[in-house]
């Protein structure tokens, strides 16, 4: 039988030693476990960002894994923590939206974890979700893990509108790693977009660009991004979260 | 028989290769072992924070799990490396204070590695420790590896003192991820401290402070943690290590 | 037999996913697979860089170890995507030099993968080397995966040159994390540099120097690096990649 696969998605950073506690309790409960490290770079706090990166990964594993998700700005509140069954992965981490993509699939399930006495206030990553995420590499139903979680807090990604002019207007999403500004617009063929007082066009690839020229692309999940060839989009068009751009 | 656990914590950053190199000896070396990065983010030379991160993390391990430890300025110079059997696991790493939880246990018991001929003088950590590792993986006794090491270097945290009025004077040890700062004192219940010249009552959660109001918590070790709810409390109260902070 | 070690070196960074949607990729088609990280860190487009620390990990690990590289500004471009076997490991990634060290071993083949359907122009780690790196893990004969490549780009370290009074001038080709200038420079007993208008001595180690003193070391590879005990060289003597260092 293979040996279950966890995966661990922070906003911890590394050089505190939480995700190492994270990892010895679940090699402690689960010898053999294949730990994998998604991130542990998510800005602090930014469950937003976190759960745009939780789209991209969770249904990529094989059936059966586990995904631990900690951006919890909350922990230690009254907001609760879910352990979720979804196409046939499972997810555990807090109630606010950070697991969304998950609870969006039809089939999901999702439960309300018990929290268990003497638990740090503060680390609920090693108190509670660790062991959770233990009991579902090895057999246990979620639903064994808590009560049914009848209205977990759902994020979704903002929807473009149309204007008076038949204008899709969309924004940015998120900022990658390249500085490109990935968009809610999805791509289509011969687009032309307006950002920053800038009309740019639709390419199929970085490659159609020179070097320093702004365009767009369909990125790797369909959506428009916003790019600039061997530079920044981000700071050559002072763009930020949240900046409009239309589509036509 | 589950593969042996080997876990790395350095300050080399991953980007110039040096990690992958001892991860690739230790493959070699070992088939099959489990690999756990810890953090290569500790900042560099810094052996008192590693010295810190290494308490967090080294017991939450399962029995038999060895721990790779390299904050190490003194690399190539006389400072002996260590192997170190402490509570059922094994450390590694420089004689410089950063293994000291480990052998500050009643049943420790440390060698000092010989150093192999052919040994790069900059990089123990490929040549040193990731064979004396592959060693205790598989099984070697830590006595065949060296000679008893008498008089290993110690660090310890600082103990709050008490002052003339009975006051208990402590200090910020470590600043985290998250800009908290950890201090030296232990948590009781009622608490205020005295700190950057605010008066701050000990609270269970952050969740009991509001957005952007400093408090204190007991972090997840025991001791208390100086926080500011969705800020950062080590530049909203102009913190830094060694800061004092006093308790009554 | 032992399960397959795939590793991986990117610009990615990890925050967005990207890393994360390759490793479920990976441990989709390759159930029970090793993965190692490298580095993530590798700065965004610097297929240099990546060229030097590819050298320094890919023959360090087993034989049969799948090795992925991505530093890919030319992503989607006509640029070729190749696998290699050489010396008993495979390497996967982009025609763009980052994969020299391989190819200039006398026993390399490469072959340019070819590129599947719907495949996404943006992110080719994940949709034609992820699956390409699982195939070779699972034994396909590098052969199967393409065309022989016939020209693929090589990167090479600079030489150093001789000048008129027969000194030899090289120059820096990497500033490490801990600030170090890499130099092209063979190290040798009682050489003498001269940088940054700094006359400065070869040691055999750092603890040769006294804190803050400018001097140069063999490093772990060879090469003569550039150190400042306890700072940072390349701040001390405002070195940068290209900085000429001449020995006598």
């Amino acid at each position: 039988m293979m040996p279950p696969v966890i995966t661990l998605l922070t906003d911890f950073g590394t050089a505190d030693g939480y995700v190492g506690e994270i990892k010895g309790a679940l090699l402690s409960e689960i010898p053999g476990a294949t730990i994998v490290d998604i991130s542990h770079d998510i800005p602090a706090h930014d469950v937003e960002l976190g759960r745009l990166t939780v789209a991209r990964y969770w249904r990529r594993f094989p059936h059966g894994t586990v995904h631990i998700a900690v951006v919890d700005p909350g922990v230690g509140s009254a907001r609760a923590a879910l352990a979720i069954a979804s196409a046939g992965r499972y997810l555990i981490g807090p109630d606010n939206g950070l697991l969304s993509p998950a609870l969006l699939m039809g089939d999901s399930r999702a439960v309300e974890l018990s929290v268990p006495p003497h638990t740090s206030p503060t680390f609920h990553g090693r108190d509670v979700f660790a062991p959770a995420a233990a009991q579902l590499a090895q057999g246990t139903d979620v639903d064994a893990l808590g009560t049914l979680a009848t209205d977990p807090i759902i994020r979704r990604t903002p929807e473009p509108r149309r204007d008076g002019d038949g204008q899709l207007i969309g924004e940015v999403i998120a900022i990658d790693h390249f500085g490109n500004a990935i968009t809610n617009l999805i791509g289509m063929r011969g687009a032309r977009l307006f950002v920053s007082g800038r009309d740019i066009a639709l390419r199929r690839t970085y490659a159609e660009l020179d070097a320093g020229e702004p365009g767009a692309v369909v990125g790797s999940t369909g959506l428009i991004e916003i790019v600039v060839r061997e530079g920044r989009a981000v700071d050559v068009l002072s763009l930020a979260r949240g900046a409009k751009v239309s589509l036509r």
